[in-house]
C-alpha cells in the first residue's frame, strides 16, 4: 500500500485550527488497532440529551451497512432523557460485508447503548477504510469503555485525527454568530481525499453547535445547504459507499436558531469550508478550481455544465500542466447534455476573457491565461449566454499523484 | 507538444491489414502542410455515382463546422449521375472557429466539387487537429488539383495514414460475405486515440462496400449497429466536437444487401474491429477492458452500470495496477444511478467469480483474479440479479501515460 507522507500542497496554511468547544459536546479517541497500528482509529462524540441530529448520505445503491443503520435512525428520538452518540473507525469500511457487515453495527451500537446507557437507535456509527472485509467490531467493542470514560470537550482535534485513512491533513472548521444577543458557535470535522478510494477514502463529515432548533428544522437547512457544498465538490467523479454528514445541535447556548438566517449562513460556512478542505486533500492534487457556470437555461443545466467540465479528465490533466486549454472547455460544455449554444459561449480564465461569440476572443493574449494558471487557486468562468440559471462547483487537478495512489500499489 | 512515437502495446500484431480494393471507390493522399511536415495530412476519397452515404456524428452541442456541414447534406442526392468525395485533414480541427470555420468549409467543398465535376452537397469533409484555430483552407484548396489526378483503387492505406494525429498506428478492418452467390466486401479506416482529446485526438472513420443498398436502409442499419459499437467505446469519458462515421455503399458488386442480414453482420464486424482498435491506442492505454453487465431490469440500466464500470478513474487505474480491485466495480454499480441491489449483485474478473451475495464469494481465491489481471485483455463481468437486460462496452485503462499525453505538455 503506498505511503502518502506529505502534506498536500493545497492544506490551509497554519495547521489545524483552533476550535472552540461546544456545549453538550464531549470527544475521545482510541487505538484499537482495526487495522492501523501506532495510531487512534476510533473516536466516540457524546452528545447531550435534547440535541437534534440531522444528516446527509450516499446515494449509492451498494452502501454500507453503517450508512443504511444511520438512515434508519434519523429523526426517530427514542428516550427524551437519552443524549446521542457518533461512533466512527477508521481502516475498515464495512461497506459490502453481507450479514456480516449488519451484525458488527448492532454489536457496535448495542455495545455503545449499554456502556453509555443509551438506547441503541440514539447510536450514530460510520466505518472507513477497506471495503468487503469483515469489520473485526470485538476490537472497537473491546474499547468502548476505555473511550466513555475519557471524553473531554476539547477532544476534537484528536477525533480528526482518529478518522483519517488516505488524508494528508486533518480537517476542521468553526463559525461563530449572535442569535439574539446569544453567542452560537458551529465547529466541524471532515475526512476524505477523493470522492472515494474504498479501500480507503470516503466522506465523513461532523459538525457540531449550541444552537436550539428541532430535528426537522436542521434537516431542512442541513439538506439545502448540502446542495452547495458537499454536493458541489468531485474529486474524480467516483462515489463512496460511505460517504456521511451528521450535525448536532444541543440547544445549550439557549439560542434560537429555528428558521434562523444568520444560523444558517453560519453553518453554511463551516460546511463549504470543511468542503473545499477536502478537494484541497484530493488525491495528487495541485490546483484548486473553482468551476463557475452563468447564463444557463436554469440552474440545472448550469449545474450539468460545471460538473461535466470540472469530471473531464482532459480538462482536469490540462490545469495540472498549467496549460489554458479552453478548446477543452468547449469539449465539456458540448459533452455535458444541457443546452448550449456554441456562437453564444463567453470562457473566461481568472480574469482573462478567452473565448466569445464562438471563437477565440480578440482581445486574448495567451500569456495572460497561462499566468493564471500557475496559482494554486483557480476560477474557470463559462457564461452559456441563454438566461439566468448559475451554479458553482469545485474540484481539483488530475496529476501523476492520483495515478500514483491509485494504480501503484496491489491491495 | 509531446512526441508519441511508441505504438500502442495493444495494437494489433503484424501491422496495418490487406484491405480488399472496393469497387467504385479510388483514393489519394498529399502532404499539404495543414500544420504537420514531413507527412500527408489530407486524403481524399471520391465515391461513385449512384453510391448510399450514410453515417453518425458527434452528439456534442459545441460540434465543428465540418460536423454540422456534413450532417446537413447527408441523405441529400443533388444529381443522381454524380459521385461523392470524402476529404479530410489532419493538423487543425475547424472546430470552434466561428463564422471563418463556415468558410473554409465552403471553400473546401466548393474547390472540391470544380475540380471534380460534383455538386458541392455531395462533398463531406473532416478536420482533425487542433481546435480555435483558423483552417488553413488554402493550403488544402491548392492542393485538390493533385489530389484528384493521383486517385488510386488501392491507396486505402495511405489514407489511413494521412488522417492520423496521436494516434501510434493506422487503423484498418475489413470482412467479406456472400450474398446470393456475389462476393461482397467491406473495408474502412479509423483515426482516434482519445473519445478526444481537442488538441489533436478526435473519432473519425470511413467505411466502404461495394454492396448495393439505398440510402435509407444503410442509414438503418448503420445507426443500430453503431450503438453496439463506436457508442460503446469510451477512453477517457471525454466526447469528441467533430467525431464523425461515414459508410459509402456503391453498389458496384450488384449484390442486393437490402434488409439483409448477413451484409449487416459483416459491416457490423468492420465497425467493431475498428471500435477496439481505438480503445487500443487509448492514450497511454496498456490494457484492452471488455465490460460485460448482464441481469439490468432493461438495457438502459445495464449501459449505464457499464458506462459507469468503464468511466471510473478508480476502476481504470486499478486495472493500470492489475489490482482485482472489486470494491472499485462494487462502488461504480452503486454510482450508476440504475437499479441495484447490493445482496444480488455477482462480479467476475474473467471466469474468477470474485464477489455473490452481498459480499466476496467463498470461492475467491485472490491470486486466480490477480493471475487475470496481468492479462493484455481483460473482462469484468457483472450480474445485477434483477432482469434480462445487457450491455457490452470496451474501454482502457487509465495510466502515467494519459497524464504524460494531456498533462504535461503546453498546447
Amino acid at each position: 500500500m503506498a505511503s502518502i507522507t506529505k502534506v498536500s500542497p493545497l492544506a490551509p496554511k497554519g495547521g489545524f485550527p483552533t476550535l472552540p468547544d461546544i456545549g453538550g459536546v464531549r470527544f475521545s479517541t482510541v487505538a484499537a488497532g482495526v487495522k492501523y497500528t501506532g495510531r487512534t482509529d476510533v473516536m466516540l462524540a457524546e452528545i447531550a440529551a435534547g440535541s437534534a441530529i440531522a444528516g446527509a448520505f450516499t446515494k449509492s445503491s451498494t452502501r454500507s451497512a453503517p450508512v443504511l443503520d444511520c438512515q434508519s435512525k434519523l429523526g426517530r428520538v427514542e428516550d427524551d432523557d437519552k443524549g446521542f452518540a457518533f461512533l466512527v473507525n477508521s481502516g475498515n469500511s464495512n461497506a459490502f460485508t453481507g450479514g456480516v457487515g449488519t451484525k458488527a453495527v448492532e454489536e457496535i451500537c448495542h455495545a455503545t447503548a449499554q456502556e453509555m446507557n443509551l438506547p441503541a437507535s440514539h447510536i450514530y456509527t460510520a466505518s472507513t477504510g477497506v471495503i468487503g472485509e469483515p469489520l473485526p467490531y470485538e476490537k472497537i467493542t473491546g474499547m468502548i469503555g476505555t473511550l466513555s470514560q475519557t471524553l473531554s470537550p476539547d477532544g476534537i482535534e484528536a477525533a480528526a485525527n482518529a478518522i483519517m485513512t488516505t488524508d494528508t491533513f486533518a480537517k476542521g472548521a468553526s463559525a461563530t454568530c449572535e442569535i439574539g444577543g446569544v453567542e452560537v458557535n458551529v465547529a466541524g470535522i471532515a475526512k476524505g481525499s477523493g470522492m472515494i478510494a474504498p479501500d480507503m477514502a470516503t466522506m465523513l463529515v461532523y459538525i457540531f453547535t449550541d444552537a436550539k432548533i428541532s430535528q426537522l428544522g436542521l434537516q431542512d437547512m442541513v439538506s439545502r445547504l448540502n446542495e452547495g457544498t458537499f454536493n458541489s465538490i468531485t474529486v474524480d467523479s467516483d462515489t463512496s459507499t460511505s460517504d456521511s454528514l451528521l450535525v448536532a445541535a444541543t440547544g445549550v447556548s439557549g439560542a434560537n436558531a429555528e428558521e434562523n438566517e444568520t444560523f444558517e449562513r453560519t453553518l453554511g460556512v463551516v460546511m463549504k469550508n470543511l468542503a473545499h478542505q477536502v478537494v484541497r486533500d484530493g488525491e495528487g492534487a495541485t490546483k484548486f478550481v473553482e468551476i463557475h457556470v452563468e447564463g444557463a437555461i436554469d440552474n440545472v443545466d448550469a449545474r450539468k455544465v460545471a460538473m461535466s467540465i470540472a469530471n473531464s479528465p482532459l480538462v482536469k490533466t490540462a490545469i495540472a500542466g498549467e496549460d489554458p486549454n479552453w478548446g477543452r472547455v468547449v469539449m465539456a460544455v458540448g459533452k455535458s447534455g444541457a443546452n448550449a449554444d456554441r456562437d453564444r459561449l463567453s470562457i473566461w480564465f481568472g480574469d482573462v476573457l478567452v473565448a466569445e461569440n464562438g471563437w477565440v476572443s480578440p482581445t486574448y493574449v495567451e500569456e495572460d491565461a497561462a499566468k493564471h494558471m500557475k496559482n494554486e487557486d483557480l476560477l474557470i468562468r463559462v457564461d452559456l449566454g441563454l438566461g439566468a440559471g448559475h451554479s458553482t462547483v469545485w474540484t481539483c487537478d488530475l496529476t501523476h499523484g492520483y495515478i500514483e495512489i491509485n494504480a501503484d500499489y496491489r491491495s
